[in-house]
């Protein structure tokens, strides 16, 4: 079974994002060990919100020749060829890709939407944050409002020069 | 200069109590060392609706003989003689309390509301947080909305057997 994994950088007060998708704030710190994850992934999903945002940034954010799913009921997939956009049953596209051959895993980039509606859903694996030492008070948040309560187990924490640390826990499952 | 130590809870996603002001999804484990906090501090700041909770969990959630100030322009100081209820200028408070005397801490126990407006005068100078292996999805944010972009740095990092991890930091100052 391949793995869902939520991997973000958040603020210490919860949001991966500003409310305008900047990522300005989190801190360039070369210790960081994206290789690592970029090795194990081949799969990766966005909400449209954190699609646009990192087309924005004009970077190459996930592994080369990834597939990349977005989820988005008004993209129009003919607009975006290089990736494939899901407008329907996220869950059961999620779930399949789990079950496929391969031991790749799926990288859920962004952001909250996504991630609580798979939460609910039972289809996230683990949760991986890095959280940078600031407070933004307010932006795009972590979960989305009205997301299920869950239980985490802690797997590990690192902590960097630049002042971020990641938490590695994974889903046990909802409590409520 | 005595130091302002905002002090909390909070689970993964930046909640330092459900809407209802509940607590009960903090795992107990005797291996935090709360003597450590409660030997320094002898003064202690909160909110209203933090006062509210910390009265009907019914405990000594505090160090006793504390000096408590909850800020609040709708309690009646008359129905808490225990405590100095402060309804008007509350940065002025913080400051001439940091100013006084001796060398105890001031244990800013909750919550974002208060916070964010001590952070915005300057008066916070420690943040330090304990994640909870949690999710809550929704609750009481640990700063609250509309708080400044403030820069922390990291001082360390202690993890527990129950999976919680305290993170903490100074405060650096606000960058917008």
């Amino acid at each position: 079974m391949r793995r869902v994994r939520y991997n973000v950088a958040a603020s210490l007060d919860g949001y991966i994002a500003t409310a305008a998708g900047g990522y300005d704030w989190i801190p360039q710190d070369s210790t960081v060990d994206f290789a690592a994850l970029f090795a194990k992934v081949d799969t990766v999903l966005l909400g449209r919100h954190s699609y646009r945002a990192a087309k924005q940034a004009g970077e190459t954010v996930w592994p080369a020749g990834s597939r990349v799913f977005v989820f988005s009921t008004t993209l129009r997939p003919e607009e975006h060829p290089d990736v494939t956009i899901v407008n329907a049953n996220a869950d059961t596209v999620v779930a399949n890709l789990r079950t496929e051959p391969g031991d790749g895993d799926i990288w859920l980039f962004g952001g909250g939407q996504l991630f609580s509606r798979l939460l609910v859903a039972g289809q996230v694996d683990c949760v991986e944050v890095t959280i940078a030492p600031m407070l933004l008070g307010g932006g795009i948040p972590l979960s989305a409002s009205g997301a299920p309560e869950v239980q985490l187990t802690l797997e590990g924490t690192t902590q960097y020069p630049s002042g971020m640390v990641t938490l590695n826990y994974h889903v046990r499952g909802t409590s409520r």
